[in-house]
């Protein structure tokens, strides 16, 4: 028996769970999997465990590995982001990879890394791909949803596997190819950022049910019960309920007992990192790592709360059940915003990177199988396919009608969580932000006035404002106080 | 008469508006100050001008510019950040700079760059000073505030200069030494983020008392003018209340013809990612800088203004002076919170990068001559001294008291503003860190929960709620649905 026979039609390295399951999800599909792991004796254990009797082999060293699969080879890493992918693709280069090979980055890597590793390796004949995927432990055993981007000629060799273990909506997979170089990974990233938007609002709902209209978990439970039968159905809100109703052995909901501090170091950062370098407003995604950020403070806040005072909230006294029909609406519009400034963002993106991202596609990828799967992106997948130039998810009559009907429960939402002192960071901006993008006329007119005022930063004047003294389009430079020169600044921005 | 006489106390590089108005300031102070730029023809328009009969002699090349300098030579660039930068310090290496010298960058460059090149200076026995310089054309002229860091030997050396032309603070000059390497450039960026935030605090003052109680520009600059006695005292306030005064010649406020379409790339954005990468929740810059750009995208929100749809402002109806109070009190409260957030910044920078940064001393030096100069920054100065180690702003009694007093007008405006539609998203993220940070118990256990439930994360358990089952300080999995495995995540981050 020759260990090295090139059985293989799928490898995979990275034997934690998402990989585990990815490949017993590959091997559920009819795949031979070959699994490599850089702690061998987990190669052992999964295979005497759980891949017992599936077409699954093992390989106890990286030639092995290489050696074990079918040419051109389909390969994917599941570890860690970072250097431990450049460092696995070396070892690859050296362990017998050969020209039109390919080398799939199933992690959470940063696109801009995506972008280096597929042009490094496309120069020596081997295709790259990046490729985001999403669903968590169960997504991965079951079918997640995969983003895959990066050296497009790879994408006839792995389409049929990728699409077959991925989720599928309606029929459709939820795994298109996405795009060139860090195409995937992006659109990954993007996805990870609306998960942390997507979490942030239902902590916020369940805060407000629970302090402001002072509801137990179980009845919080069937609130979040109730609304994923109607429009906010999704993952999220599903598992959310099932959290709210999973007690301890005493009786009382775990949820209580976990600490209130939130991780997070990766893909949530950088979305908002890149929308400001972009110069996109997402801030509803920025909201919601800032708040991940204050949560982690504990120590603080516990020291805080013993010295800084708030309002007392009062003993409710209205209609329960209208309140929580305007927390529903508070979420529901909330949430379309976060995804109008995911997709304002993207679409910058493409431009800006020179991607030809396919909007519905993206809606249809996470459809199913990932984190943030929801019947609310069917309405997307329909509103992009319908008008694939659509400028912006709030111009459909769909998201237009949802915004208009939520509005009275959203606005009363926002304004009784300031008075009773529960923060909704992400409830408030994602309706400053709609106010402010239905608003002609902001008040940045008098920002670039101070601004042409402190340091001659100059101004342009309104169109409909245009005169000789102050022509349309031209830099205009005021001397507001008499004394100072005439100088603009060129060079210098203070 | 040799042209090459080294008769200069002080040399400087680059003519725009700063560059000029600091070489004038140096010159008032008693300095012989050459004076270069790299189109020179500038050079001559300089001396033949402004320059006339004070202590400014011109160079027409870099060599001669180094030439005319006295040793030790004090040079300072003012450039633009970048590139620019690096050309001049090449170009001096190349031009006689000796051991010894001193190079200066008074321009926006964002402190890693400082970071590198004072250590590559420093080997080749150049001291580097990296200088934050805020004031505008004014304050550059008459006495900015000047926040150097850097090589350290070069401070006995510019210190009286830099002194002696700085902004005085109850005869205190605003420009003390801030620390090593990107130090001083890293307090200069956050002193700009902070400005962003202020000029967007004063933005939705004026922007609710147009829309919201209908004031005119002249009756919003009065109000300006007495907030501008009170505890809002401080240059920005003051000059809003010269703008909103300020009439074209068909005797309308030239203000309302300015597009509001803000312009911003640089410090504001930095020390939003900076605050992103260090997990700090500095959101009311983070919201400013996204304020900017919802700003920018004006022809976006002209035709969403005319398809999305908001509430009627209502006639207001209430007691006009008590709202003006309540606004009044929003903006001081959301003022305290920036500043708080930002010093939140600056000493976890400081713990990060190694900085021994003065906190007491950093509030002096904004105290006057910079953009952001307060009454309120001697309040500061003085928390600051009576305790250096105090953990947060908020604990200190005064701003304690004052967060206090001003709470009810706070939530009010917000409330109000969410009502009517107009957006706060500086006002509304203020208050939503102040309810976050004196809240013990945020809803980020369940988000914790989500994430194990998701993506086998693992959670902490609450010291109060640790049992044996559930220990204190470990890193817990939980079987959620029964259905999943039992295996945490511990390389693969969803």
């Amino acid at each position: 028996m020759s260990k090295t026979e090139p059985v293989g039609d799928f490898g995979l390295i990275g034997l934690a769970v998402m990989g585990q399951n990815l490949i017993l999800n590959a091997a559920d599909h009819g795949y031979t999997v070959v699994a490599f792991n850089r702690t061998v004796a987990k190669v052992d254990r999964f295979l005497n465990d759980e891949a017992k009797g599936k077409s699954i082999v093992g390989a106890h060293s990286i030639e092995e590995f290489v050696a074990k699969l079918k040419t051109p080879r389909r390969m994917m890493l599941l570890v860690m982001a970072g250097k431990p992918v450049d460092d696995f693709i070396e070892t690859l280069l050296g362990a017998g990879v050969e020209k039109g090979d390919i080398i799939i980055d199933g992690g959470n890597s940063h696109f801009p890394d995506t972008n280096r590793r597929t042009k490094y390796l496309a120069e020596k004949g081997i295709r790259f791909v990046g490729s985001g995927v999403s669903g968590g432990e169960e997504g991965a055993r079951y079918g997640p949803s995969i983003m895959p981007g990066g050296n497009e000629e790879a994408w006839p060799y792995i389409k049929d596997v990728l699409q077959d273990i991925s989720a599928k909506s309606d029929g459709e997979a939820c795994c298109q190819w996405v795009g060139d170089a860090g195409a995937g990974h992006y659109v990954k990233m993007v996805h990870n950022g609306i998960e942390y938007g997507d979490m942030q609002l239902i902590c916020e709902a369940y805060d407000i049910m629970k302090r402001g209209i002072k509801l137990q978990d179980k009845e919080i439970g069937e609130v979040f019960s109730k609304w994923n039968k109607g429009v906010l159905d999704s993952f999220l809100i599903d598992i959310t309920k099932d959290i709210l109703a999973f007690n301890d052995d005493d009786g009382t909901p775990l949820v209580e007992k976990i600490m209130d501090s939130a991780g997070q170091k990766g893909t949530g950062k950088w979305t908002a990192i890149n929308a400001l370098d972009l110069g996109q407003p997402v801030t509803l995604i920025g909201e919601a790592v800032f708040a991940r950020c204050l949560s982690s403070l504990k120590a603080e806040r516990t020291r805080a709360s013993k010295r800084l005072s708030g309002p007392k909230i009062p003993e409710f006294s209205g209609n329960k059940q209208e309140f929580i029909d305007n927390l529903e609406q508070a979420l529901y519009a909330s949430k379309i915003i976060s995804y109008t400034q995911g997709f304002i963002l993207m679409q910058n993106a493409a431009k800006e990177y020179g991607w030809k991202l396919q909007k519905p596609e993206i809606a249809l990828m996470w459809r199913g199988g990932c984190i943030i799967r929801s019947v609310f992106l069917k309405e997307i997948t329909r509103a992009y396919r319908a008008d694939p130039d659509l400028e912006n998810l709030l111009f459909d009559d769909f998201f237009h009608k949802a915004i208009d009907h939520a509005q009275p429960g959203w606005r009363d939402t926002v304004a009784k969580a300031a008075q009773w002192g529960i923060p909704t960071p992400a409830f408030s901006t994602a309706l400053a932000f709609y106010d402010g993008l239905r608003t002609k006329d902001l008040p940045a007119n008098l920002l670039q006035a101070q601004r042409d005022y402190f340091g001659a930063h100059t101004f342009r004047i309104k169109p409909e404002h245009a005169s000789e003294k102050y022509p349309e389009g031209k830099d205009i430079h005021v001397n507001w106080t008499g004394r100072g020169g005439n100088i603009s600044a060129s060079t210098y921005t203070a």
